[in-house]
């Protein structure tokens, strides 16, 4: 098999990219395909390889930057790292496409190039979402703003296959975030999805109160791309405030200086249960091939879990699950 | 002036809200009305003092509960300190409702009973959301699930009214919630709203990313009541469990533990910055009086203030003035 990585799209690009793909050799058996501007691609494996064995390169003189409206930027923009990507991928030269690029150009790149899988209406960008148990998969977290019943079912029904297939989750518990835990609760959209989810075959735990989603008590949050969004930001604006304030606190008199001192062991440690990275990309789920989006600001270890948990999508056939799945509810039929 | 105060409502009640109403005499010129049980609240005044001067008791045998359907509880429990003050409240006995009970009742009390202000199409509930500079005003956290353009524009004039003459903070910024800063982006109704809020007189900062709330960059925080619902609870789940997961990482050995102790005092201070107790309840803003929602878990302290700005609410005018503003601009021309 063959993984593509966009050497070019991430804050830490190219050096924490071409990095990370030489990590992950050792983890997977995978050839990789580094895509961007040859020379640099070149210089940077040489400062850290002699042995370029299951490393390829493919010359892409241009670059999709995170400014770039993402249709037009898909469209012109034929010589990116990016678009020759989805060109490899749709030409099945490759079997993956990894990037830290821009999500809304990888969005853009993935319906335009790719297409949808059969029966599904929207795909989404399905994340990591650290939790004090492990992780959630957050479903979806801001590709499809405006969304009917159908496409939350599909979250679901997507998020659960990804889980088990992937990162090795059985039975996974789906829930749907709403703004109370009774059934005929919230806004239009999720009083009506209820009742679509409740009689499906997921493992539907039903409605998620936000205050719950931190613990992870399911292992799916379902929503709208709008409300996941805001969930993804706002836990991290949230973090890193109380992060600054207690580092505020914790530096403002000798005592506590030395109490920082002495705890930062601790924060270390805590730091390290909500490290995103370790748990790879996050997939376009519903797309009819695979693509992962790595974090933007994604290092080396990111960037290699992102293509080892992009190894097992492919591997583990979640693309072929997903489509049986969909066919087989039938899921054309609700509104 | 005349202040009601539901004494049976909250998970404290009636102690912590009794406590609360002598502890704020001092401070305000109003009388208060105690609304409950008689006897109950008999014994408890007893028990802290002998000067009954500005105390009336409103005698209530009925409790609405947070179990309670909403619209029927306000319909059946005639004889609830709730909906006794809601009755006092209309026939203008009293001059403002503060309560700690079922948010929903709350709300229902607010549009069965006394109703909405001329030329508001939605009422909103409006808490205090702490930051790190202090604290910003959300409106809407969850009266409106469903909402169009021209409820978002009353939100931030309210909003902006009620910081104003309550909380003193001059020409407050406007922020809407949106998952980009760009113009055009987010969902059908945010993107809509951009233009109806950038044409209004108001301070309007343009669109907030979740990430920036907890910093505090704006002073009035609008978004629909599911959006709003999600960032209130999303927050206090992610300090909890940050703190939980803090907690934990400092006692796993006993370096860390004396640490810990040293840093008790750090810890401390930095939970009264987040103490939305000091800011008093949260307005329902757009019900023709003023009706005051203070939190569930309110302890005497968050009553006491609850109460104070429940005057000042009164006395700055804020329903006359969003009366004044809603007419000025004919908001019944927008969708």
């Amino acid at each position: 098999m063959k993984i593509a990585v966009d050497a070019m799209g991430g804050d830490k690009a190219p050096k924490a990219i071409i990095a990370g793909s030489l990590l992950v050799l050792d983890e997977i058996e995978s050839n990789i395909v580094l895509i961007g501007k040859e020379d640099i691609i070149k210089k940077e494996l040489e400062k850290r390889t002699t042995d370029f064995k299951r490393i390829d390169i493919l010359d892409a003189q241009d670059v999709v930057e995170n400014e770039d409206k993402p249709v037009k930027a898909i469209r012109s923009k034929k010589d990116s790292s990016m678009v020759k990507g989805f060109e490899a991928l749709k030409n099945k030269e490759v079997d993956a496409f990894v990037s830290a690029g821009s999500t809304g150009a990888l969005l853009a790149g993935s319906l335009l190039k790719i297409g949808r899988i059969k029966g599904i209406d929207r795909p989404a960008l399905a994340p990591i979402y650290p939790t004090r148990k492990g992780f959630s998969l957050l479903v979806d977290a801001g590709a499809n703003t405006d969304c009917k019943p159908r496409n939350l079912l599909e979250f679901g029904i997507m998020g659960s296959i990804y889980l088990q297939q992937v990162l090795g989750i059985n039975n996974p518990k789906v829930g749907m975030v709403n703004i109370g835990t009774e059934e005929g609760k919230g806004n239009r959209l999720v009083s009506e999805t209820y009742e679509v989810m409740k009689k499906s075959d997921m493992n539907f735990y039903g409605n998620l109160e936000a205050r719950d989603i931190p613990g992870g008590i399911v292992d799916v949050i379902v929503c709208d791309g709008f409300v996941g969004n805001v969930i993804l930001k706002l836990t991290e604006g949230v973090a890193m405030n109380m992060t600054s304030m207690l580092k505020e606190a914790f530096t403002k008199n000798f005592i506590s200086k030395i109490g920082a001192l002495i705890l930062k062991g601790g924060l270390k440690e805590f730091k390290s249960k909500l490290d995103y990275t370790e748990y790879g990309g996050a997939p376009f789920l519903g797309v009819k091939r695979p693509v992962i989006k790595a974090h933007g600001s994604s290092n080396e270890n990111a960037i290699k879990n992102a293509i080892k948990y992009g190894e097992i999508f492919c591997k583990n056939g979640v693309i072929e699950k997903i489509e049986e799945e969909i066919f087989k509810i039938g899921v054309d039929n609700i509104e």
